[in-house]
């Protein structure tokens, strides 16, 4: 089929939405190391993650053999309000960078949560309201986790509780109101609501917050109440499975046009975007069907995956949840104030850890100012306006378009966009002015941070 | 065709979109009156026009005749970016009012300037290119407008100097910076760059600023200045041409499906998103080919159409532009704060003036706490948080449909959803705080205002 034929957008038919979601981790020869419990040192059994987590989601965390779980149909009902999302066909950038590749994006900013979040945030709500449960905690920081977590509450009648980091409520105050538009309560971290909090208060009067905080109080908060269980918006197995529904899409989309992807490419910061992304790509790679260059890109300031360690670590400087096999800066790292606040995260998912292992994806770092300048241009050339995380992927796509271009290859190149900038436009008004940072740890600082990990047997 | 096979998202194919806008004026039996010459009160010439218009657009201005203008193939390219918009059956919404009602929404906020503005920018920056201008200037009030503006100019190549009245320059900084994004330059209104900004900041040392100091001083700057006109982006004929492409896709999407619409409502505020929705239908119900009930719903605080008068007025405070016959509060009124900026305008468009005047369509206006009432409860039920100004739709559209619950009635409703409130979320914070008032002005206010109108032979 020609270039002509493929429409700027495809959308499929909302009877080729995916009715499954993939499970990747069924088909990966090496499979992700389980979470332990921290004091033991022991794989979580599934009764122990129970106390924090849904029945159901527990299930979908430890099961490393099912491919697919059915998409329940009242999820699939909720998705059909804001999926299937189009995939692109960024014509006016090919032509603007003047480059024989082809570049598709896959654009999940088309939903009042501005991301691809709302796609496990629903399914999350979904099981916590068919165990008869209250409601659920989270923790967010720069906001889109909990704006949809707060959409998918209001949706299934779920009371919805959010710690932000104190800084981010403060300064992003229309975050906070959208999540208050859907009902939930919001409350900045660290607060006097729990004993963690108020523990954290007494030692630093005054002090602005963490995510790691906030996921403390949110645990705490889960645990201490009756019918409440905590849910978290990336990096476990079962965030990663229901965001395979942008990959499935994605590759049914390619398949209608008989087009094959060369390349492809997401950002990562606990990787939920890049998880669910690839998943049906690397499914075919695992299994010798088909061959991807698949690309991770985090932020310079944050680079578990370039400059991290593969090992065992806490998912939370609280130090309170169980332990994950992953890449990672050391729990202890606090990341620079990038703005990309999506990809502040000292670890990675311990799938896409296993598979980075394993050699079977590449990872590059990029910097802040690098990042800004992509977005920029591609706002300009093809209209949308990028959420710093998308952006790094926009950059480390522009840079393989150009690749194409010097060495005249028709690659075709595949990136998650995985939401807009519209409450990011602080870091833009930054970027225009000139007093846009870059923060790269020094090797001192990382290894100061990896010294601490947890001591394993 | 049952309800069942029936999409909750209608996206029509590429070759599907509209390859011509139609002009509503052709089929009208009576012709909105033309402009006036403010000092003559003769007919506007489209010489008199051009100095302040491109001339492809002056011609679009004055021509009732012509029913459908080609749109150029790089304005499709263009729509082909962000179109077509999805006509959304809202089967949550009908679910939760438990209504025999079917409702439609043709959302237009799926695009980076949240709103359908972007498709008449993207046509009158197209015409000024062509025109080998240099550059456009305009105003913005809320800064929908000049977004959707800069992002056409950006996509032309084209400068873009917009006017934002100073109080929504401080006050909404995130706006702007998304003009800086796609490289306009923006500046608080009143400003030393004109001679009607000195005059009137010598005047009043301090102001805030209006719309029609800023459309005063956009109108001279394009005047003033080799190789700019000025662009608007309601209230002209030509932009309700180029919104055409809102009801004709409409209108494609319910025929593809065997639906007809019974009640059609659209919020109004100069009339372009409202035009545009109702062209095609209006055109059916003047010819005698189908019947429509046609609602215009405005704000209390600003009811034109309901408490207006219809007569020749000035479109801008200033005075300075040229006098159209419209249902008008007067150039003199001063509408409350109401925070759908994009309603607060004293006119409205002449083409739904003469309709109104006509007995074609009603008008209904509500208070503005009802509106964000209607507005939390759609963003719960539909997902999608809706601008200020599109909510007003919202609202009158569940009174419909309640009204066919009443009545058990199987009618088919379909609203216009113009865009997105990401930017309006300091309204959405006062009316969780419940410090939001409602104003309508008194018998009286508007009397004095319409005491002003000019005299006319």
């Amino acid at each position: 089929m020609s270039n002509k034929e493929i429409p700027y957008k495809i959308y499929l038919e909302e009877d080729e939405m995916p009715k499954a979601w993939y499970n990747l981790r069924a088909d990966m020869k090496n499979k992700p190391a389980p979470l332990l419990n921290p004091a033991t040192h022991q794989p979580m059994t599934a009764e122990e993650l129970s106390v924090v987590f849904c029945e159901e989601l527990v299930q979908q965390e430890i099961d490393d053999t099912t491919a697919f779980f059915e998409i329940p149909e009242e999820i699939r009902d909720f998705y059909k309000m804001y999926r299937p999302s189009p995939l692109v066909r960024a014509y006016c950038l090919e032509k603007a960078l003047d480059t024989p590749a082809k570049i598709y994006y896959k654009f999940e900013g088309n939903n009042t949560s501005g991301s691809h979040k709302l796609n496990s945030a629903i399914a999350q709500a979904y099981y916590a309201k068919k165990q008869g449960l209250k409601g659920v905690t989270t923790e967010t920081g720069a906001g889109q986790w909990g704006t949809a977590l707060s959409m998918a509450c209001s949706y299934f009648g779920l009371d919805c509780k959010v710690y932000m980091v104190k800084v981010s409520y403060e300064q992003k105050p229309f975050r906070r109101e959208v999540m208050r538009t859907y009902g939930a309560s919001v409350t900045p971290s660290p607060s006097m609501e729990t004993e963690v909090g108020k523990k954290i208060l007494a030692a630093h009067p005054g002090t602005t917050g963490s995510l790691g905080c906030a996921i403390s109080e949110a645990v705490e908060k889960a645990t201490q109440s009756e019918g409440y269980r905590y849910v978290l918006g990336s990096v476990l197995n079962q965030v990663l499975l229901h965001q395979s529904v942008i990959g499935l899409e994605t590759k049914t989309a390619l398949d209608k046009y008989g087009e094959k992807a060369d390349i492809i490419i997401g950002c990562a910061g606990g990787g939920s975007n890049l998880g669910g992304l690839i998943s049906p790509f690397m499914g075919q790679k695992i299994k010798g069907e088909a061959d991807y260059r698949i690309i991770a890109v985090e932020p310079a300031s944050c680079p578990s995956f370039t400059r991290g360690k593969y090992a065992y670590d806490f998912c939370d400087t609280g130090m309170v949840c169980p332990l994950s096999k992953m890449y990672t800066l050391g729990s202890d790292f606090i990341p620079a104030p990038n703005h990309a606040g999506g990809l502040r995260y000292h670890g990675m998912s311990s799938t896409l850890s296993q598979l980075y292992d394993d050699g079977l994806m590449e990872a590059v770092s990029v910097k802040q100012t690098d990042v800004f300048e992509a977005a920029e241009k591609f706002a300009r050339i093809e209209g949308i306006l990028p959420a710093p995380e998308s952006a790094h992927a926009i950059k480390v796509a522009i840079d393989e378009a150009l690749k194409c271009k010097e060495n005249n290859e028709e690659k075709t190149i595949v990136f998650g966009l995985t939401g807009t900038g519209y409450f990011d436009m602080m870091a833009y008004e930054k970027f225009h002015d000139g007093k846009m940072e870059n923060y790269i740890p020094t090797d001192e600082e990382i290894n100061e941070s990896l010294a601490k990990l947890p001591k394993m047997d």
